[in-house]
């Protein structure tokens, strides 16, 4: 359990005004980072189905999930046992039985199956199965999307979740600093993820990290004209780049963080493109600040880089914490063109203004918080354009 | 690209006669490994969504994904560029545009919107909402749940597979071995995570190795009690036990691998409960071949254990080889009562009879491949419990 139950119960709170706000009187939630952030709920389990189950008017959430896991409840959430329900591995990945049925049992037993239900119909572990075996097993009840819901009580951290933050980073700066110092002409891809996965893990004295929600990724050469590629291995060449993403995790709680290595002698296209890209976020971290909407910073980008004739179509950032595989982010606020979410302090985000082209790519990204004034990076990294060119003076 | 066209072209024929059988005319694959499996595709960009379109009279399946990844499948897969078609950022976690909308405006373009359109129902990346989006925007199309369809295309390997999942279990020992020298009293779980993360990746001087589609799991103590708990930065004790499941990941294919640590003088319960799941894994791997249902192989195993007095709910064992987070299992066969697929040579499966009580826990597994004759683990590491008694002769 990582916080105290006073938290919890407030973030219950939060989410049941939600829900009343929405009408919604019983909430299915299966996306792991909100059932985390709820009960505590903490384990690989999510590829199976599992839920948590908030009734308006009940203290306490129910989870439900797979029996083995029903211990894994009893030891990471704050939950009374009781409210740790579990269905039998028959269940589990079968033509026939679907876990939902199991779910809409349960809801039938304690007169829950009349009501207006929300489930997140935009959530990776909400299939479009669960939803049919839902509406067949309940045929009485109303039901309403509730996707980001609890999201969107997410958005704003505590104190203590900003503390979990400020570790990751330090996690994120270990790891890419791991990496940078590594990559060079002939060494494998895989032994540069290796260092990094390790420094993410190992921490430091005071503490280890979590798994990410992501995995580095760390596309070379042509391949940086793409963000998403993670590593083989084969070994970097004299004269490419390497992009580094990856984020340091603690508690389940990420800072991610970008750069970009140049192997041998970059060209004055690319050195060009990381001060103009350098410029712009750098900008927009200046006049960050509470009370503005996120597309003015989206806006202030655009406008620093259209002095040197570059334009960008995707969004440059999104809100960013607690999380799951198979992402860090929360889907909810995105730093883009018509995103109107004013910033209030404790808010966070991931600014990524990847710039990518059909034979090469440069990124540099910040994760911060909202400040009472202005924004606060997590880590503390130089931003640019990191350049080995051992390999040209051997 | 990871095997030649042809293969892909036999798994692509496999798959379209699939389709016919189910009267299926357009199959859309949001399934990564499916993806993959027919297609190359191999990117982190499974978290937006993206989709294969298998037709039934084109020669090869449509791409569809987020913009800034369509290099990430020109470089990874045998496609023709025209078949890659991406959707602006816009889309991306939207509350106005949704990417099936985008979809379903392609199959309209292309005149596919009219027919009978398979779609993978129960997958993690296939939610409710994907398919609200679609059944709105192609009125005219008939839906019929295509989950699985690919996956039992998967169930047998070729050789190259194989030889796949030969190296990944090299790294799975690699991973499993450096775990069980690193566990000790005073040890961080972090840092044998840590440790384990590198061996799995850093490989051999020959083949480095992926990211598995699970991080390691590795309770200790009381955790042992349920499966899929992760690690902490605490220490392990003295007189606690420790089970590890990683596996080893070749080209997002997986060699999975449990075994189980004791620290300190282990229990005449826990030696006991060790000896009869070894006994009873044995027994099934000396009865294992072709032409026998997996429910055998599960009553060979219930059969074993009862002997002594045990009983196992869960299932025992579950077919799988390429994967993406967050579950290497494929979700086909199970080795449970009632399945009554017929082994055939190079299926695969994970074998990992967990025992799991209130307070403790033990398990064994062994990834293997049915041979011609009978079947071969992937892994050659000894069965039993480890213990690590160095704390008590201090």
């Amino acid at each position: 359990m990582l916080v105290g139950t006073a938290e919890y119960q407030t973030r219950i709170r939060k989410t049941k005004e939600r829900m009343a706000t929405k009408g919604i009187e019983v909430l299915l939630i299966t996306d792991p980072a909100n059932m985390n952030y709820l009960s505590g709920y903490d384990g690989w389990s999510f590829y199976v189905h599992q839920m948590l189950i908030v009734i308006d008017d009940e203290d306490q959430p129910i989870w439900v999930g797979r029996t083995m896991d029903a211990n894994a409840a009893k030891i990471t959430t704050w939950l009374y046992h009781d409210n740790i329900i579990s269905y039998p591995d028959t269940y589990v990945q079968s033509e026939t039985k679907h876990p939902m049925d199991f779910v809409a049992d349960i809801l039938k037993q304690i007169g829950q199956d009349k009501r207006r239900i929300g489930v997140e119909m935009e959530n990776y572990y909400f299939t479009a199965k669960c939803f049919e075996q839902l509406k067949t097993g309940l045929p009485n009840a109303t039901f309403q999307d509730a996707t980001l819901l609890v999201n969107w009580v997410r958005i704003v951290k505590s104190d203590q979740e900003i503390e979990y933050m400020k570790k990751a980073a330090v996690l994120a700066e270990l790891a890419m600093n791991a990496g940078i110092e590594m990559i060079n002409e002939g060494v494998r891809e895989c032994d540069v993820a290796a260092k990094i996965l390790y420094a993410q893990v190992t921490g430091t004295e005071e503490f280890g990290g979590d798994y990410p929600a992501i995995m580095p990724l760390m596309p070379s050469g042509e391949k940086t004209s793409t963000p998403h590629l993670t590593w083989t291995d084969a070994r970097y060449k004299n004269n490419e780049s390497v992009i580094l993403e990856l984020a340091g995790c603690y508690k389940r709680y990420h800072s991610p963080l970008a750069r970009t290595i140049h192997i041998g002698n970059p060209s004055e296209e690319l050195k060009k493109l990381a001060q103009v890209t350098v410029e712009g976020i750098e900008e927009c971290l200046a006049m960050i600040k509470p009370g503005i909407a996120l597309e003015e910073v989206c806006e202030t980008w655009t406008k620093s880089i259209a002095k040197y004739g570059y334009t960008k179509e995707s969004r440059i950032g999104y809100s960013m914490g607690l999380n799951y595989p198979p992402d860090w982010g929360e889907h909810t606020a995105s730093i883009r063109k018509g995103d109107k979410t004013i910033l209030q302090p404790n808010m966070t985000f991931h600014m990524i203004p990847g710039m990518w082209y059909d034979k090469s790519g440069f990124e540099v990204s910040e994760s911060f918080r909202i400040t009472e004034n202005g924004c606060e990076t997590f880590a503390n990294l130089p931003r640019g354009l990191y350049v080995k060119n051992e390999a040209l003076i051997r």
